[in-house]
């Protein structure tokens, strides 16, 4: 995929969200135990294929087959960080678009070193909370998966990521930022309950991995999976009665989320 | 467990539901990191017990004591395949049934091997879709979990399958085929939004393997677990909006299953 | 945390549970991968702040800025084992109160022996069913996670097992019992789908590891933990169909319970 410095409209979002649901893209995803079940009924939801290919035997192989490639760095051991930069080269030789997801860099010295490593390596798409861009940034680091840093203040560290390495960062937070070299999309759907269920932003990640396997753009596709998971929200946080509620509803929303929807109530600012 | 040639009724299938409830077997669990929450919860709310243990230092002992035994290879690793290989081992030494659940074998090199040796060894039932059980037996293999051949594609893959390991073959699909043999039992209750919902085959074949523990014979116990969770899945999807909320009422379909409910409604072809 | 031996009152479980709202500690689990998302669930609905940092590279320096840690025995494995070692010598050297919760101590060996050695370090609270209560102190061990004998058989154990490690046990069942030496308070709250659906135990320990960062002690952070959990649990089963709705309805209700509700409701004796 290449990146083009035009910004994509609603109608490109709502064509984005029609390809994920007709040729349902086949998401590769090295993710942490935490977010895997979720993250899989997140894809199924949105009308993709997930699996979840993380060790070192298969996980290069598989990334050449591929429709995308989501790199989460949560929970990280050995033997899945290696599976990880098997997956990373395989993808790029193939030329299958990848999404990286730095779960708490900055905070933790190890997975730090590792996203810091991934990242040189150009993903399509950087999704993370206003700490852990700062702390892929080199900036200081959050205390762990929650975002302790606005985004606002983030959107800096996110600008750079994005030029040195070439790649769309999507900044999540009240206020979404997707980012790609000077330009900034802004999205500001969503409900104070998605920070209140586990592995709602990895699960974005994925999705947004999904959207790459068929956009015409990484921007394009960090906004329509961003939209379309807070749109969902929106509708799901309307006849949830808490946190738990709100997180089967929030998957029978995405699934029933029609391009036309998406097209025409996302506001891209 | 014995095989034998007659073909279950439904008011086997009913006493086989009865067995679950009433003697809660202990069901081991190998199986993947996608599925190990959902999978526990199908097992309580039909009224087995779960128990996941799946490391190298313990697997083995436990086989011996538990009632059955389910092998699943989706996210295998070095230390979760030791394992997996040392529970079989010790559920033959020790007699306790136990279920093979191939998990994209066909499309990926290093479990199709581990695939194709666990088989070799006699298990109880093989739970598959039609891809899994086309790339276990030598056949092309799928895109992954999903499947992306009919069921009646494989057909022949399964009784062969079945002749050569001595074990029964339930092929998951839009119609279930339980295969033994020249054999075969058809089911086709369900519903479309189990394919939405993540690791639901998954927990089939544990409650494949519940059913084991209790049953006259394989071929019964499959029929019983595939019943169950398929008319479940009819009653839940009455009462949900999308695959979000359906998978909690599928839980409670489950626990509010009845032996004659089932006995009543299950149409066996 | 030090202990003493004046018992909490219902006052005292407000204070607490609202000190989990307001300061919203950052609690690192070391779990098994049935658990993960459940637990991050359930603390995020409570208001803390979840981390699973359960690496062998990180385990330990994280340890030293959380503000509890969880130490969950259920699917060990090698990496882990090392992990959960690690994490405990940091919380000791730090300050950190610590949680072991012994899943199925007595009926696996590996698992006995981590356990023992595990407890003999002092943790500030042991969370376990009677089987596994019992099977840590020495006695017979249960068949898996399902607790098989009864609270008050367990009493006694849990009262040595408090007595030579200094800690409080938090012993669950129908009848909570939470011992400290000589004294014992109990609780009688809950329903019986707490036990139809997984993992509530082992997010129960996580929510008294949350507890024993802003308690007074850690008798009252075990208290406040078991109340809010089984209150929330009552409130959950008045409105749902089974043990499948009766999860996501624990979460909202958790969510939903005020520190002057918990007050008012939780009857200690």
């Amino acid at each position: 995929m290449s990146v083009r410095p035009t910004l994509p409209t609603a109608d490109d979002l709502g064509r984005t969200w029609e390809g994920v649901r007709s040729r349902s893209p086949l998401v590769q995803c090295l993710t942490n135990v935490v977010a895997t079940q979720r993250t899989a009924d997140v894809l199924l939801a949105a009308g993709a294929a997930p699996a979840m290919v993380d060790n070192p035997h298969e996980a290069g192989a598989f990334a050449r087959v591929a429709s995308a490639v989501l790199v989460n760095l949560g929970t990280p051991q050995d033997a899945t960080v290696e599976a990880k930069r098997l997956a990373v080269a395989a993808a790029r030789e193939a030329g299958t678009p990848w999404v990286l997801d730095p779960v708490a860099a900055g905070g933790l010295a190890w997975r730090t070193e590792v996203a810091r490593e991934l990242v040189a390596l150009g993903p399509s798409v950087v999704r993370g909370n206003a700490s852990e861009v700062l702390g892929l940034a080199g900036g200081a680091g959050g205390r762990g998966v929650d975002a302790t840093d606005s985004a606002e203040s983030a959107l800096e560290a996110a600008r750079e990521l994005s030029q040195r390495h070439g790649c769309v960062v999507a900044l999540s937070g009240p206020v979404d930022h997707l980012v790609l070299g000077d330009e900034v999309v802004r999205l500001a759907h969503g409900h104070p309950w998605l920070t209140r269920v586990t592995a709602v932003g990895c699960s974005l990640g994925a999705l947004v991995a999904a959207c790459c396997a068929v956009a015409e753009d990484s921007l394009a596709a960090a906004a329509t999976a961003t939209a379309a998971l807070t749109l969902a929200a929106e509708d799901a946080a309307a006849r949830s009665a808490g946190p738990g509620s709100f997180a089967p509803a929030l998957l029978d929303e995405l699934a029933a989320l029609t391009p036309e929807a998406l097209a025409g109530r996302a506001v891209l600012a």
